[in-house]
């Protein structure tokens, strides 16, 4: 997926609300917006929107001067998960499905955006309406019938606080899973601390996929990440980011997600706000 | 109200529809894009959104090179809104408070945007919607009051189309009215062609104010429209550009809107959406 026009207003946007939500003061907003402006202005055509973002992100650290913008939002976020942790389990439990419950809980994830969530009941509330809502593209079947046959799987990350919907996925799958993060801050991207605050070192093996990058931008990652890449037989990808960066023509790939903004709803020929479980194929 | 830095990601959005509106091609869309970009990072801070707007609206222009990239869309507006008005003067005519509904559809008819509108149906549903709709700022008794006293009426008019509701409004007032327009086109805004084409003469007496930019930047506005406003003893100022741009300490104007982007909803502390009948005053 390339960079539409439509995601021009958006990272400028994105980038004002990640300044405001890093505590960035008045003169530092307005830093970012006149960079941003600047930016904008110099990156090619024909880059995907992370391999975007991956540049307005950078500019925005260097201007607010600290590594991780979003550290407490990523806690915060893990924490308000981790409260939802027993109901969830509780849900899959009581399901005549067990394993499709915790899909949806997965899915259901991933609306943990890097917003604020200010009432816990809000969270809940939301994942209650998300888990219930009809898949607008469905792959289910295909992505069940992949997992009957694979040794393992490899399991791209989110957000932080999505981790621990993630979890619970994991812990209702009955094969090994290896679960990789990105190695440096990006947004609200689960990085290895994310990933063990959300417990996900008591049920998968944990790897770091040595970019700092939205998605993955295979040309970002470590040769050792690449390497396991190409071996898995069932990989699942979570979220936009790793929808919009991988290949559009690789079976393995199963394409968990939210459709969440115009550009990728459009692409999907999906509403906005879609709940999306979709192969990777032409 | 002086433009938030959340106005400059709007700025991209709107001058991106703009083009497109206006039938622009993908290059001519990116070109509007790298420049409205470059002028958003020399525009200084302070200005209101309307004085930036007229920037960005000017850039437009230039790059598609035409006068009225909006002319289709006026036209078009027009003949929606003049579809519906016999449906208007019955709700009038068969209200216990003529005057009442005809303020309230007056109000409504600031929901016409510089989108098309697709379906008629759709209109005339959120004309109905909004003319039930509580007041969120509701000084109408105040400007029933000052009606009473006043010799005549200054009306600052907004979007063609929107025109066709003011009109309703008019022919149920019982004092004469001065009716003004921008001189050349800006955006959707009414121009003395759009006045006459939704046939306001036939109830008022029409007048340009001598500026090509949103709301009313006295400013650049001509001496004699200037003199006007001066004298004026009531002034209905209809729209959001008025209402960013007018005194706010001018008891004799009243602001007729609808709060359609945040930042001005926030500046009135009332929900994006909201009907809003305010005098200005400190």
């Amino acid at each position: 997926l390339k960079t539409n026009f439509d995601c021009y207003p958006c990272f400028l946007r994105q980038a004002l609300k990640a300044a405001r939500l890093s505590g960035a003061d008045e003169v530092q907003q307005y830093t970012v917006i006149q960079q941003t402006l600047a930016l904008l202005q110099t990156l090619p055509l024909g880059l995907t929107p992370p391999e975007m973002a991956h540049q307005v992100y950078k500019l925005i650290r260097e201007v607010l001067d600290t590594q991780d913008p979003y550290f407490e939002t990523k806690k915060m976020n893990t924490r308000q998960a981790l409260a939802l942790y027993p109901h969830m389990k509780t849900l899959v439990q009581n399901s005549p499905d067990p394993l499709d419950m915790a899909i949806r809980l997965s899915i259901a994830g991933n609306i943990i955006d890097f917003a604020v969530i200010d009432e816990m009941n809000d969270l809940w509330q939301s994942v209650e309406r998300l888990i219930q809502k009809p898949f607008a593209i469905d792959e289910r079947n295909t992505f069940k019938q992949a997992l009957q046959k694979a040794g393992y799987i490899l399991y791209l990350s989110d957000n932080a606080g999505e981790t621990v919907f993630d979890r619970v996925l994991i812990e209702t799958l009955s094969v090994p899973v290896v679960y990789a993060v990105k190695s440096k801050p990006i947004l609200n991207d689960a990085i290895l601390s994310d990933a063990l605050d959300a417990g996900l070192d008591t049920c998968a093996r944990l790897m770091e996929n040595g970019s700092q990058s939205l998605g993955t931008i295979m040309s970002l990652c470590s040769s050792e990440f690449r390497q396991h890449f190409e071996q898995a037989p069932l990989i699942i990808a979570k979220g936009q980011a790793n929808y919009e960066t991988l290949s559009e023509a690789d079976k393995r790939i199963f394409c968990f997600l939210q459709a969440k903004c115009p550009v990728i709803a459009q692409d999907m020929d999906v509403p906005v706000g879609s709940v999306i479980l979709r192969q990777c194929k032409n």
